[in-house]
């Protein structure tokens, strides 16, 4: 590939959710990337020249170098308007946000990150052997989510309302994680399951469904698009 | 206070940044709120029914109940446009929500929920005694966070840049909690000090500075004005 200055080029790691919520923006808005994985827990000089947070996803736009998820989903939208991801409407643009901010902060920290602590990052990072107890606090925890997921979809088409948004794909990036490692129980709910079908799907969703994390197996049913 | 339900109303605690930042733009805005404290470890069926994910702030408003200190700022700054707290241009709201995240994520789990939990959650909570090694590690992430922000004034008034806008709301209520138990070396850096003096001369800042929690005395500077 040949790449220069003016490529758009994201920083990231294969199986981190925010990440793959870039991912997915980027696909929706058919913004062509060049993927780059980046071993951020090893620190170094360039990473943090690139974002002095040390984290992953970066992504170099337009001559910018841009961090924080939610932040460069936001700027997409505001810049590349088509198809919209955002409401126009100000209570509709909080309910997007404020369930963007559900998957990242409070799914993340309840299911997202001690499951993939134990069964990927400390494999990845090889930093010692899954904890159990961990994977099944998030496991216990999940079951929850799912219901309250459900209980919206029963007056909702979409997560945030009536329009695909942004909390579609910052909850779709969360769930395609976790069904990497087939921990999902996608028998717990119909309404999820279907629109998690839908989703995936979608053109945007193919780069994930065809990552590989070395060592790592994908679940059996996590490429298949009629799972459901 | 007579109250009726088109009051607006935050469910709030006092040494919670997230709330803090939710006051200062309704001081900002000059929206007038009725504020009420939730004891939301407590859980309970009420806080869940106002808000599923069991947390403070929650905002009254509009017969709205509204979660997710980001997602209300955001609705606020675009429902009541005066004074403006997030730029025009996307570049720039890009940098304001870029460090909104620093400090609401980054900043909160280095610094201030480490030794807030020690210091104050424990306390109030019931739940132990400080341990000193978290506190310590936040009082040693503070210091690189400082010197960032240092840099970052070098070339801005602001934080994220040349006008005050959500982000200066963001680092000062992180800051404010820490100050009230005189966990911020200000001596570190004058451009902070001086950002902070004028950020906490300002009107919406005044409740905050009123603010007591029983049992934890602020530090004697903390509601001083000319500290710097």
């Amino acid at each position: 590939m040949t790449t220069n200055s003016q490529t758009t080029r994201l920083y990231h790691h294969p199986l981190s959710p925010f990440c793959r919520k870039v991912r997915l923006v980027l696909g929706e808005k058919r913004i062509e990337v060049e993927l780059l994985e980046e071993r951020y827990w090893e620190g170094g000089p360039e990473l943090l020249r690139r974002n002095p947070a040390g984290k992953v996803p970066v992504l170099r736009h337009n001559g910018m170098l841009l961090a924080e998820s939610q932040a460069i989903c936001e700027y997409l939208d505001e810049t590349v308007p088509q198809p919209p991801l955002m409401p126009k409407v100000p209570s509709e643009r909080y309910e997007v946000r404020r369930l963007c901010a559900w998957f990242d902060d409070k799914f993340n920290a309840e299911v997202t990150q001690p499951i993939l602590q134990e069964r990927v990052w400390k494999k990845v990072m090889r930093t010692g052997h899954p904890d159990s107890r961990a994977v099944k606090s998030g496991l216990k925890a999940i079951k929850d989510h799912i219901d309250y997921l459900s209980q919206l979809l029963e007056t909702r088409r979409w997560l945030a309302g009536n329009t695909l948004s942004l909390a579609d794909f910052a909850a779709a990036a969360h769930f395609s994680c976790l069904d990497y490692i087939s921990d999902v129980d996608w028998d717990r709910s119909e309404a999820l399951t279907n629109w998690y079908a839908t989703i995936k799907s979608r053109p945007a969703f193919r780069s994930i469904l065809a990552d590989q994390v070395p060592g790592i197996h994908p679940a059996p049913h996590y490429a298949e698009l009629d799972f459901g």
